[in-house]
């Protein structure tokens, strides 16, 4: 119960965080954070996390994690459904906060004919820079995958103790300044639900390829880290 | 006694950094540091406080801080009152040497009737971007909520011994990274007081939310740790 | 076999991750993460990578680092020319994938007559500020120089353990945030041939200097730390 | 020696990749790396070099941080000239071989009548916004204050082990963030004379300052920190 509350506390805090920061701070003329602001937010829900709830419930906050923790031998089968749960409630409350404290600005409105609205995820018209479905598709792919590795590595009882938290908070940061411009970055599917959600229409129908792409790199890299990270 | 000194010291160093930066470097047209730059200056001075001085006085800083570990039964009591005096003489020492060094710029003033007059923080026409007083509350008390989360996660003995400095200074971090827009972000009733005392006018006359919001969201924290945290 | 296919995941992560951000996300208008975004994405491709991959091969990722860690003693000579083999391979790969992204956006194409095309490094006509060869050869020279020195020195037994990925990700941080200007930053032949691969025409000529001034580099450092770091 | 020739290396890293960034990359239209960009530049000199030769040399690599922790009581009298002697040497260096690398891109020259020629501090005209004699100094010593109170904190034997590179990097990139504007930053007096020795002029008339108010500030340091940090 604890563990589903910790993950439930910290999907909250990766999509108010991180939605939050491209919502309310990326696009301010000249003081804004931009899309590197936005890339730190994300990765620092992650770290902050890490180090708060790791002891706790792991730290996955995102389905396509535990998927791949799953693959690679790390995360019992029997907590897959109820962390993913979790996760895609903990999503919609983060987003739901966000909703409300956009809502305190004159003027505020979700348009869902627009690229990226309430940073939401999406490929070809509704990706933030015109990339099609094979480049977004690939990209979260590739994305997830080696977010995975980073996980499986920096959590390898021969990896350094006690900093995975840097190098996975750290790796979503970089997977972000890579590839907003491309799908707005999803590689979680609970953030993909929850920012679909608010705003409706052609972002919800895309929302589909944020957690097959996603879930296939998370399962792949499952997969290469069991031979990789096995001994010699 | 070296305990209050090492807490007015810390205050002082949040202040003078996180709002020095904001006042002297923020703004400055194509060099200028941003909102993310002042993001990371405030996270920096807690980072840094926390890895020089948390052995001393544990580092809170912040007047939420102390209530939220009261709460989380990780402060006494008795220690309450004189931490937060010496956190608002340090804030106010900080903003003191912060309007010491502004003075010696031709121009330099300060209008209360400008949002974020010397980095003050504010609520509806006192919001960097106009956001209403239900907004600006809701972000303080979830904003301070997340950071005592992370504070008493981090510092959790089940957590990576010796890292929290990193998680709780990047926490803050992340917390400007969203927040700032809204409220110039507080969460932290000593730093919202130094500002305002230099200001008067309606900032001062604010300043009571950013005491009570923070606050409230200490005390949440508090609790739900305590629940979270304890054990199986 | 697996510290091949580590080296070759690792120098697929730092081409795609460094050139990608590069590509897809530095130049964008007003929100684009600009030459600093750049700098920590080549950085963090290195921390996230010695983090993960650091207890299978090393993660060197780089030719350069095989070279000077062979001659600063840490690395069997039987393994350089495998190793190098390895990293250039990724490096291709890397390079593919990150094609086939850009591929995916309408106009998307390859100028070789353009300074930094399709993030390729150069110098002269080809630096990214005019910056002409003999700059660009002492800069890669001492850049990689002191790249060495900071992996030789922050994996030395007498440094504080476990934390060198930060030291040397960072250091490759730093080194982007001075010389990108300069050559557009290699101090990698790996990532400077794979570039020039894709792009060929002047920048594929050119690319025999960031073979030779990264490798006299690290040859330097390697010599350089033997001394330095010996007892007393 | 190889104290000394560490603490050379060290000096030349800080101002070459501090300076160095700041001269080549940050005034660079829409992509230049901007303040914040120097100040991690800086701030991360520091960090990796701490990392890389502190189990050398300490990793002072600035005067006024020797003095500081000779009167905190953690550094030799006699240590004392050969360390300033060297960093000194090292800083020249890394600003001569910086001078070669701008010197390769046409139309390169110092001003010096410029405020910050060559990354040049200064304080008045020479200041990079104008802030007065008095503004400069109360700003180089608190802020040299605070680093040294940093440095002595964090490198505590009751801080946490092996994380002090850390702190006293990223504090020197706050101390960055904040006074830039101010004074062009320095803190450290090696740093200051070997750009100032480039330009000449008032730059190098200024110079005095840089000495003077850092000492101030670590010395103020050293005597506080001993109070503050002497058990119960």
């Amino acid at each position: 119960m604890k563990k589903l509350a910790a993950e439930f506390i910290g999907t909250f805090w990766l999509v108010l965080g991180g939605c939050g920061s491209a919502m309310l701070a990326a696009g301010i003329p000249e003081l804004g954070i931009g899309y590197m602001g936005v890339a730190f937010a994300f990765g620092l829900t992650v770290l902050t996390m890490a180090f708060a709830i790791g002891h706790i419930s792991g730290c996955h906050l995102n389905p396509a994690v535990s998927v791949g923790l799953l693959i690679g031998g790390r995360f019992p089968a029997k907590d897959l459904l109820p962390y993913i749960v979790s996760q895609v409630l903990g999503g919609i409350a983060g987003a739901g906060v966000l909703y409300l404290i956009c809502s305190g600005q004159d003027g505020f409105a979700i348009d869902p004919k627009s690229a990226g609205a309430f940073a939401s995820n999406g490929y070809g018209d509704f990706s933030p820079h015109g990339y099609n479905l094979t480049s977004a598709f690939i990209t979260e792919v590739v994305m997830t995958f080696m977010f995975l590795i980073i996980i499986l590595g920096a959590t390898d009882e021969r990896a350094p103790a006690g900093l995975a938290p840097i190098a996975i908070g750290l790796g979503l940061t970089l997977i972000h300044l890579i590839s907003i411009p491309v799908t707005n970055t999803s590689v979680n599917p609970a953030r993909s639900l929850s920012q679909a959600l608010f705003v409706g229409g052609q972002p919800l129908a895309q929302v589909w390829m944020f957690w097959v792409a996603p879930v296939i790199g998370a399962i792949l890299a499952g997969v290469t880290y069991k031979w990789l990270g096995s001994g010699k």
